[in-house]
């Protein structure tokens, strides 16, 4: 069949060209969309998954679908949510297997708005995302597949990717140009092979699979739970789901066996009866089986994410493990989600071209953490399981302060949960994330008492939004937009009062952050823009510690700041964490509940800088610092010369 | 035009006919077509409301509508949310309006899941439940309208109704026979008037209102807050909405005017101009109206609900108030709910007929409470406002033990509350809310220290299911599906195992409630089926005072109970209105943390009866003459001749 290119002479230019519609394509693609990115997205399947395929989405991951208004349309397909994993084992008079215990799987000393894990199949999931895209008219072209690329910056500065793309039966072809390619093709990538990105495996030992989903009719208790089940007869693993379905995964091979073969195979039949064995004394029936697959897999890690910072690779094209943890989609939305601000900062002018290396560096440092722990996650299993819930009450009481006893498995187990719920993300220092060796140096960084960390969340907290007195989320406030979010801590008005008035006449400052990178349509802007009415990187919250009707925003908050009045809040909500707290979300971040302070959180919620509000200009000083890292103009000249 | 009528000689039968489809028709036909019944309904309007209209939803009503499946999609229309009523006046020197204080739409003494009203648009509320009904095959027909009826039970006394129905533009007809007829189409109901039911005014103050829905752009700092301003040029309501709109009402004449006239009208520019001078010093521009209109109003109550128990009214058609509380369409929703499920128990021969009666009885006195209180409503305002902080602190001292004072103004703003937040509702003694004078006698009911009252909600409480570890709102396990509600608060489970099982066995009895009514397909019923798999008439929670994880329902549970599985709950999730209790839901029911105790509540969440739970056959004897009281069949014989 003779191929017929459809390219033209003059090539069609995109923005982005995203290879792959599975969770890290559809993350990155549906965040660029919104933000008015040209986007070509294709896919070599014909349709969206229709069965099976990854199906975890942990607490973390919900908080971020929720900032991004995803959360209601995925809750509405009803799915399971998984509160605790329950472990079983054979007994010791070999009649079968019996509970050893219980673990909740975002135990309480996690903070989390969702403390649970969320179970539906990956099919209504990718629906959410394929269905906000077409509200910004992308539609993914399938089933098209990616015949080959070249990138080169130098002889294109503009759109230096050019990529061939064909219909998987052959017949027709384009070559299309844009700014980015990204590889979002799973496993078996194509655009990693051809970059010649080498995957490295952690832990040599690679495993075979068997994974079913179905409706079955048992008398085992916990068919509605996680359960981790060892038997004498083999392990399964029990995940429950949606439309009373469950998901079992059994190990069919290990290359540790004698006799390993990668290709060892097995029956539905075959899986359905291994399962009835591990199961006794209790019995097991398939009313009907939806999905049922055999999949070899290993530890894998790509040494590069890119090579060029415009060739960008995500989700399992970089990073591969085994489905216990059920941490798979959650990473690759991270991965794509990270991407794409930072791509959009960068195209819309406000960052340098170099924030771009972040994007690998903090994303492979979690995968690699990713690995380690998926290893030792099966260990701490079949450790002291009983133990955990020892564990969880000796970590409760710590956090009480009632005692101080830390052993290596709580240290673990901790670490463990902190891990599966998607919490225990941590970046490390770099521009973004404020450190001793960031370029900003003002001595107002970094308060002492603070409890936030650079590179980790910024808390939860319930606060009283002061124009509607509505009770809401402070950390979902803003949205995922692509805005940094500079949360203005102001503790009591009667103290702040200067404070305030100086940080706004500091920002008004020409070279401030702020007024460098204000809306070239700030004439057209409707009065009832809530988010970004003046900068599209930038929005403020200013948070009083103080009840709701003692604020009256037209006096205590400078007019700078009130432009921005749905997000004057009333820090006055009650919280179980600190219940002696008068201001529990000052309390919480460790900000003195008078002084304040002022926390730069990055536009996926990751805090970036911590700094007192003071009198004078210091404080705008310390972020005009920060941002000046890796803005792309310079701010605050003046100042940073004293 | 001549009349073409379709009528067939033998006429089409339906279950019933519902003549209006705003809240209370809609509310009605959604129910009954989920349960299966045959319905016709029309509605005089071409189209759903596509502008204005009624549009708050109190909290309880939001938790109504979350047991029936319909709060998500209402939320997704981002409706907007008043947790608090602020209140002006004019100041003393004449410079316009200033706050002279605030108030908590449902303050905190009321133990509220949603402590907040919800407006958006009828529209919208439309149609969700139009969406609903489609699904099951209903459509309404549009636009008809009814012609005339008759009812006679003697000469047809399986379908007693004659309706003859026409499009409103004529030239087409149709005459049918039903079982019911409902009356659901506002203040100027046919059906009503055909009755000859005459309508009588409590207050004989009629006023003429006018309202305005629009986007307004002003410097009015509570703009998104519900207001209730007053002022030297006049009155003014606001109500913030969806969208950035804002709902202005304006009292536009009083028939207490010296020169007042039922007929008097404003334009749209007038209602600006009136309220831009009540504003003052504020200003206000419209960018944009949604929608206008003057209307006269009156207090009226109709003298009956029905005449035959065959043709029944509900919503403004019996009851019309003002605006000022936002009662209409929740009171509207209690009246077709009401009606629904007692008109399937009597159909699916579970009642006897004599049960609709508590339909009027009920809801009748309902409505006369709300008109009592709409009067009082508006002195209440005028009275003591910036009391009302002060009467809500001193309420939550109450509520907490710390003091006893208790004054007439804190009783009528308690009440006031209770009635605005929907959970004011209290249904008088009958065959339904047990009360001395019930024909259950026996000495188990309505133990001591109970907190729980006939005819009133169940408390709310979060548990945690057994099965799957989920923590859930007990309130809402057993959806709305026209069922009872059987809660076994089963305290300590080594204190009562021996009456739990004495409950199962008696339970088993050839002649209990639960026997005598067990579906005729018990064959059919799947394994999956957690609400009605033995029974349409009762679905059976069983709660214990422990944790969930000393809890094995293979153990605990009598079979009959636990084939109920999804409904097993521990009862061991902290409440801060009971922060020392160890079981809160049982002590936030003031029942016995050891013994437990059995509460029935109907198939619309309110308690019809609470019983000790003991050893032998008495607790299930105290709900046979319970249901005894109305079921078609005779229940528990023998028993009740001891």
């Amino acid at each position: 069949m003779s191929l017929q290119s459809q390219a033209s002479p003059e090539a069609q230019k995109y923005d982005i060209v995203i290879v792959g519609a599975g969770p890290v394509g559809l993350m990155l693609s549906t965040c660029l969309a919104r933000w008015g990115y040209k986007i070509k997205h294709i896919d070599n399947r014909p349709e969206p998954t229709k069965t099976g395929r990854a199906d975890g989405i942990q607490p973390r991951s919900l908080d971020l679908l929720r900032n991004m208004g995803l959360k209601s349309p995925l809750m509405a397909h009803k799915p399971a949510r998984v509160y605790e994993v329950a472990f079983w084992d054979p007994t010791k008079e070999g009649t079968g297997i019996a509970r050893t215990g219980t673990w909740a799987s975002c135990p309480s000393f996690i903070d989390a708005r969702y403390p649970f894990t969320t179970l539906l199949h990956q099919g209504h999931i990718e629906r959410v995302f394929l269905t906000d895209l077409a509200k910004n008219g992308v539609e993914v072209q399938r089933p098209w597949t990616i015949k080959g690329f070249t990138s080169d910056e130098a002889e294109n500065p503009e759109y230096p990717v050019e990529v061939q793309l064909e219909h998987v039966e052959g017949g027709v072809s384009e070559t299309i140009r844009a700014k980015y390619l990204f590889g979002g093709e799973g496993a078996r990538s194509f655009i990693r092979d051809q970059l010649k990105i080498a995957v490295r495996h952690k832990d040599p030992i690679e495993y075979v699979w068997g994974v079913m989903d179905g409706v079955v009719q048992t008398d085992f208790p916990d068919i509605k739970m996680k359960c981790t089940i060892h038997s004498d007869h083999g392990s399964i693993m029990v995940i429950p789901r949606e439309d009373n379905m469950v998901r079992l995964y059994i190990q069919i091979a290990s290359s540790t066996d004698p006799d390993f073969q990668p290709r060892k195979t097995a029956t539905a039949e075959e899986v359905q009866a291994s399962a009835a064995r591990i199961l006794q004394p209790y019995t097991i029936s398939w009313e009907r089986v939806e999905w049922f697959s055999v999949y070899p897999i290993g530890q894998g890690l790509g040494d590069r994410y890119t090579l060029d910072q415009r060739v960008f690779l995500g989700g399992d094209a970089v990073h591969t493990h085994s489905p216990k943890a059920g941490q798979g989609m959650n990473t690759a939305f991270l991965d794509a989600q990270n991407l794409a601000w930072k791509i959009h900062l960068v195209e819309s002018g406000f960052a340098d071209r170099s924030l771009l290396e972040t994007y690998e560096q903090e994303r492979r440092q979690v995968a690699e953490n990713l690995l380690d722990f998926d290893n030792r996650y099966a260990k701490l299993f079949s450790q002291r399981v009983s133990a955990a819930s020892e564990a969880e009450a000796a970590m409760e009481k710590e956090e009480a302060g009632e005692t101080q006893t830390e052993n290596e498995f709580i240290k673990a187990f901790k670490e463990a949960c902190e891990f599966t719920s998607g919490y225990g993300v941590a970046y490390q220092p770099n521009v973004l994330n404020w450190s001793p060796s960031h370029p900003a140096r003002s001595s107002v960084i970094n308060p002492p008492g603070t409890t936030l960390r650079t590179g980790r969340l910024l808390i939860n907290a319930n606060v009283t939004r002061v124009v509607d007195a509505n009770v809401v989320h402070l950390e979902q406030e803003v949205p995922m937009n692509g805005s940094f979010r500079i949360f203005i801590f102001a503790g009591n008005p009667s103290v702040t009062a200067g404070a305030l008035t100086d940080f706004a006449n500091r920002l008004q400052s020409k070279d401030s952050f702020y007024m460098s990178y204000q809306r070239p349509d700030l004439d057209q802007v409707s009065h009832h823009e809530q988010h970004n009415p003046r900068s599209h990187f930038f929005t403020f919250c200013t948070i009083f510690a103080d009840r709701r009707s003692n604020i009256e925003i037209s006096h205590h908050v400078p007019s700078l700041l009130a432009r921005y009045r749905a997000h004057v809040y009333a820090d006055d909500q009650w919280d179980r964490r600190v219940p002696e707290a008068k201001a529990p979300a000052h309390a919480k971040a460790g900000l003195d509940q008078e002084k304040g302070g002022v926390v730069v959180v990055r536009p996926d919620g990751y805090v970036g800088l911590v700094a007192q509000l003071v009198d004078g200009s210091e404080t705008v000083d310390a972020l005009n610092q920060y941002f000046g890292a890796f803005t792309t103009k310079k701010l605050g000249q003046k100042l940073s010369l004293l």
